[in-house]
């Protein structure tokens, strides 16, 4: 890995590759288990790639995202691709390693599913594993739990 | 390589990691060289992930972007998320091995560039190398050139 940029410091705790368990669900469909593998990676520009993959607990590929965060004005800002047609801007707070991402705006493209909101938080814990939780308000529903996953460091 | 899904056999041909130099300018600032590598990718779900990264000649890190794609409806959407704030849904066309891909929303975090539209083409040519383009209106300036590449497949 490059030389970290300075303006990446506080976004250290974050960088490497990230794999564990979580659990999902959402008013419309039904509960499920799933595994996933994030990495968050810096090659020296003051901006961290995030790119996340999972897949079902049976090794079923599902869902993946990609995007950017950039630590700005004293915050965090950045922006995440979804496969499913989906592309949201995100204005966050950082607050030692926990990093919190609200949604600031959301693009559809004509075939995707209606998500009006995305909260999103990454906190490392003491014991070295990273927490991740994700409430959605979507299809109809406001704001409600979706994912939660344990991560534990892999490279 | 995971099995290929048949919605996406239509971009087989896009699939793999490309290498190449490339030139870029546009009204606002000066005219620069580069080298980008872009992977195009699939691992059983019906959908292609983009990642690309570029350096100037010279070695230092530059630009970077990431999304998806995915035939829909007898032509291609996607998303691209890019570091500097920005977040673009597409519409694109699929002429053999020509993909057209125009932005349709454009959603930016506070201190982005505003970029109002962005037009794309990649097209993989007789002799094997991948030729991508890239205009833009932004910062004022109307749909202008301001990036070509020429790749080859390195994996």
């Amino acid at each position: 890995m490059a030389t970290l940029p300075p303006e990446i410091e506080c976004l250290a705790w974050l960088l490497g590759t990230w794999r564990g368990q979580g659990h999902g669900g959402y008013p419309s469909i039904d509960d499920f288990a799933y595994v996933d593998e994030t990495t968050f990676d810096c090659w020296g520009k003051p901006f961290v790639r995030y790119s996340q993959r999972t897949h079902l607990v049976d090794g079923t590929p599902s869902h993946s995202e990609t995007g950017y965060l950039r630590p700005r004005d004293g915050g965090v800002e950045g922006v995440i691709g979804e496969p499913i047609g989906i592309a949201e801007t995100y204005a966050g707070t950082l607050d030692g390693h926990k990093l919190e991402l609200t949604s600031t705006a959301i693009v559809r493209t004509p075939t995707a599913k209606e998500i009006l909101g995305v909260h999103r938080v990454f906190e490392l814990d003491d014991d070295g594993t990273l927490a991740v939780l994700v409430d959605m308000a979507a299809v109809g529903h406001p704001m409600s739990f979706h994912l939660a996953a344990r991560l534990e460091r892999v490279a």
